[in-house]
């Protein structure tokens, strides 16, 4: 019942259904769950914002003063959990998450950083000038509109985190279908996924 | 900035929430992140079953055999993530989880669970004697209609979970107003709730 493949079996299922859910504004909409520094789970719904160049790595927006990066240093793995509504298909990813912020050494990937920060809106750009995620509203804070040059690089606290998968559960609610892709290295470190039909 | 209520606050946004978006026939649907006994997050979708009466205690049903039930069972700690697509709201909903099955020695609790039980449609109940979740699928696993007279009681795979929320997360994205409510015990072990307005 096993196969692999050089391009992760699922990619084409997961385009799929963004292709056929394209018509709910929140089909990009899926939840990412960590783990805290205190061992509890936590859960958020980010924005997918699309696949890594020729890869099956998933990209993320966030702010580096959320907490969600706190949960990434102390454990750097996290599970996707992405519905789709309209084709009753669910997505679960499992990986491990690279972050990439300013403090970042290698030169490629602040490269991706700045491509990153260049496909937002600048309504999405103005909201990592905000006050910090998380921590108490004062009212005293400047509401003032900030402004920012859309020519100028990403701010400071502009992180962009790539998930890489190494299990994917795919389950079809109208066929009543699960599938398990389970990543392997080869001995060339070649990624590959082996397939397994499961119980729904 | 804060205050405290014996009724849950954040219980009627949640209310008014599954009220505004109840044309949604997913808007039941929810997000639930667990850790697994190897220490990775999982995340999958589960159905809202309705609050436990005259409480704030969120039910789920789920089968024995399921992977959640097995993190649960080395940590009962969970996190909710509900996102309404239509009123752009989100709730982050943590506590801890308690599960009832049949081995569970509490009469009330027993009692809880055969409510539940008939409070699902016969399709739903007919899941729970399917072949184990997340098993590989063997294709001479006989595939005949089970039936299920529908007055017996709940079937030993049939298990209750009860999240007891401890801290709830609520955002709207269109107004962007965040609130964190804390509950807390008083002397009299009586629950009540803290809020602040939070960065969103």
């Amino acid at each position: 019942m096993a196969s692999s493949a050089a391009t992760a079996p699922w990619k084409q299922l997961l385009l799929n259904a963004l292709e056929s859910n394209s018509h709910l504004k929140h089909s990009s909409f899926l939840q990412l769950a960590t783990v805290g520094s205190n061992g509890r789970p936590s859960n958020r719904t980010v924005v997918f914002r699309g696949f890594q160049e020729s890869s099956d790595k998933i990209q993320i927006h966030t702010d580096r003063r959320s907490r969600k990066v706190e949960d990434l240093r102390q454990c750097p793995l996290a599970e996707i959990c992405w519905y789709f509504a309209d084709s009753w298909e669910q997505f679960r990813i499992n990986g491990r998450v690279e972050m990439i912020d300013e403090a970042n050494q290698d030169s490629l990937k602040l490269e991706l950083r700045e491509k990153a920060w260049h496909s937002c809106s600048t309504r999405s750009r103005l909201q990592y000038l905000g006050p910090s995620p998380g921590l108490p509203c004062l009212s005293e804070e400047s509401t003032a509109e900030a402004s920012l040059d859309p020519s100028i690089g990403p701010v400071a606290s502009f992180c962009l985190l790539i998930l890489d998968p190494e299990q994917v559960d795919y389950l079809n609610l109208k066929t009543n279908q699960r599938l398990a892709f389970m990543s392997k290295k080869s001995a060339d470190e070649v990624k590959g996924w082996a397939l397994e039909k499961i119980n729904p």
